[in-house]
């Protein structure tokens, strides 16, 4: 099945925002096996959007479009799509029924306005939209099938996932599930060239590989007639994955560094606290994205001068004239006074150059990142620049990545030991 | 004049990355009053690719590629772009030396496959690669513009800025030159409501309102003939625009609200520290952003517990019993914590609730944020909540902003104090 991606808005067109439906939308429908060779964006313009719409129903069998669902009057997706398929827009009491229990449960009231809203080509599917106004349809006519979605992406994105998935795995007939396998420490090609063979030879389930600053995820997708039987296929994959990758994998199906380290503390029973001199505060700012972080992360210090490094953590004045706020030394320090000064399980602590200038005559990127608690104790010498420029954001969040991961490894260690002292 | 956007990359295709270029190209094709009427993305197959430059090339006056510059077999615009063009692929010798010079620079062996980068259309005018090894081209014919620009937004980004730009304002015999007065503490509707008419009427210079979570911008645009004309144009629209929105400016080109105080605290001569609860290190972290921050911020407590607010910030534990942590109260003895104990001018706090839950019985939005000096004291009661779902990360970034622009008024204050004393 070929699909393509149409997104409506003349925000788009000016550039006032960034098209991550375009993205989102591709990803999922790559993941269902559908094909996408184009994906275009058209401003309110009854005229080209016409021929686009007429365009993507002759060159795909699916054609997925975003925005142009309002109840103003430029708002014109439902009354071009209906036009280019020759089918009448009528009245859908379902999606009318829908809107107004969402108007009641917002406490909103419904306006005139807003019944445009409750129309839809004639035959259409409904899709509810639990965070607005704007129902979404799907209609389907001589084998081609258009989806109307909403734009904003808090309203596009569950509605897909928890209704247009469903109904797209309906026509093909099969279910896909999918499970991420996390990765740290390894860059993307190095990650490639080990799981090289695994990938080609993979039909279903698929592998394949995803990259952002820092982290690597593999993706493992396999489709069957029904959840079950995905999940069985998948599981002899994914844990050939994980032996391949072993010491680099930090957790299946986590999300995130961060959401890893909250629920590893949680599950320990262990608590977590940080100092920071490079990050700025970066490394609480990410464990705290965690909803319930407060159970197991304590706070922590952002020390951006030397004083603050001896008046809030205890770094001794001492450490910081003979090796400098940038050394192995001062991140020890660092990571071992919050954790006295919170009385945290683990502490863990950034120091570096972040640039755009040296300092200390060390060169930017020059990191340490220390872990402190009572089993174990750690501190990484990093050098996390490339040479090309102004690397201060990416030195910056490489440096975050790795403090939380030494959380990780500060747990682990710890069940470890556990685990040993039981087999003794 | 109109222009279109057409993006190559089966990685868009399948959602891998987003596609920033086209919102980056959109945005300053409209500063330069060109029109853009369509957004499309392709991959890397020939006949698609081939289709997809026909259309574009006869639909407007100017398209511009990103993408498929590299050295690969599969990277193939130039030689489409060519064909649709019927013009022949050419040896470029000055794109070849600036690739030779930007290989010695980086100390890096220019190969074989590499010469491909040099092959362009017949007549096109080069633009130099400052951050990677595929030059970018333009070419002309029959009054149709071609512009063929690398994908990776840290190379195509400035190459547009410095070269692409210049370049179309030379075909255009005009120059835009843009401020932006940058907003805080006003919607983007409420603002719009305020200039509506200055926006209608304003032809040369243009004004248009930009939004981002918590803060709006005017931008204001103008075209001459040269630079200087253009700021001449610019400067009476600029100062009714921020006469109209007196209250609310927080500065002109000032880049962000984070840029502001790091600026307002240098050129003022005063220090800040933080103290955050909700926000979790995420003001230090913005303000920490800006390079030089270590100047004028100190470092911070991110207090997520009783305790910590307790032990490293000096918050009475009456405090916390008689109005709870989410309270103007704590929140004060937060702010002045964090000024005892670092030594910093100016301290700011924030305590709240992000959610998903409530806490202490307040419902989520309820946030306070205080600042304390010398001169000056304040706590802002908040509520930032919208009530639709998850609002945490929301929650938190309109926190941080309260926070950061709380550091700007007490640099004001300071220095209205000081003027003042001086009138007297």
């Amino acid at each position: 099945m070929i699909g393509e991606i149409l997104c409506v808005g003349t925000e788009l067109l000016l550039g006032d925002i960034v098209n991550t439906n375009a993205a989102f939308l591709s990803r999922q429908l790559a993941q269902l096996g559908i094909g996408v060779y184009h994906q275009t964006v058209v401003g309110d313009n009854p005229a080209r959007l016409k021929q686009a719409v007429e365009e993507a129903l002759d060159c795909s069998d699916l054609v997925i479009m975003t925005g142009g669902l309002g109840p103003t009057y430029d708002d014109i997706t439902k009354e071009v799509t209906a036009a280019a398929l020759g089918l009448p827009l009528v009245w859908n009491e379902t999606a009318y029924e829908r809107m107004q229990s969402y108007f009641a449960r917002t406490g909103r009231v419904l306006t005139e306005n807003n019944k445009k809203q409750a129309m839809a080509p004639e035959g259409s599917v409904v899709f509810q939209n639990d965070n607005g106004t704007a129902p979404g349809f799907a209609v389907e006519r001589d084998g081609k099938t258009a989806i109307l979605l909403p734009g904003p992406p808090s309203e596009m994105e569950p509605m897909f996932l928890r209704q247009v998935r469903p109904f797209l795995e309906g026509k093909t007939g099969l279910t896909f599930q999918s499970r991420t396998v996390h990765l740290f420490g390894i860059g993307e090609s190095a990650a490639e060239s080990i799981l090289r063979d695994v990938m080609e030879a993979a039909q279903n389930p698929t592998v394949a590989p995803y990259a952002k600053t820092g982290e690597v995820q593999i993706r493992v997708t396999a489709a069957a007639e029904n959840a079950e039987e995905a999940q069985k296929l998948l599981a002899p994959t994914v844990e050939k994955v994980c032996a391949m990758m072993d010491g680099y994998v930090y957790g299946v199906d986590v999300d995130s560094l961060q959401k890893a380290a909250i629920s590893a503390l949680k599950q320990a029973g262990l608590t977590a606290a940080t100092a920071e001199s490079l990050t700025g505060g970066g490394v609480s700012r990410r464990l705290t994205e965690v909803p319930g972080a407060s159970a197991v992360f304590l706070g922590g210090v952002c020390s951006y001068t030397d004083e603050v490094k001896r008046r809030l953590l205890g770094v001794k004045e001492e450490t910081l004239k003979a090796f400098g706020a940038v050394s192995a030394e001062t991140a020890l320090e660092m990571a071992r006074g919050i954790r006295e000064r919170t009385g945290a399980d683990i502490g863990v602590s950034t120091t570096g150059v972040a640039g755009p200038d040296p300092s200390e005559g060390k060169p930017v990127g020059t990191v340490f990142v220390a872990v402190s608690c009572g089993w174990f104790e750690q501190v990484l010498p990093l050098q996390l620049a490339r040479g090309t420029g102004n690397e201060r954001e990416r030195v910056r969040i490489l440096s975050e990545n790795h403090a939380i991961h030494s959380i990780l490894q500060a747990v682990w260690k710890k069940e470890e030991g556990e685990k040993h002292a039981k087999d003794i």
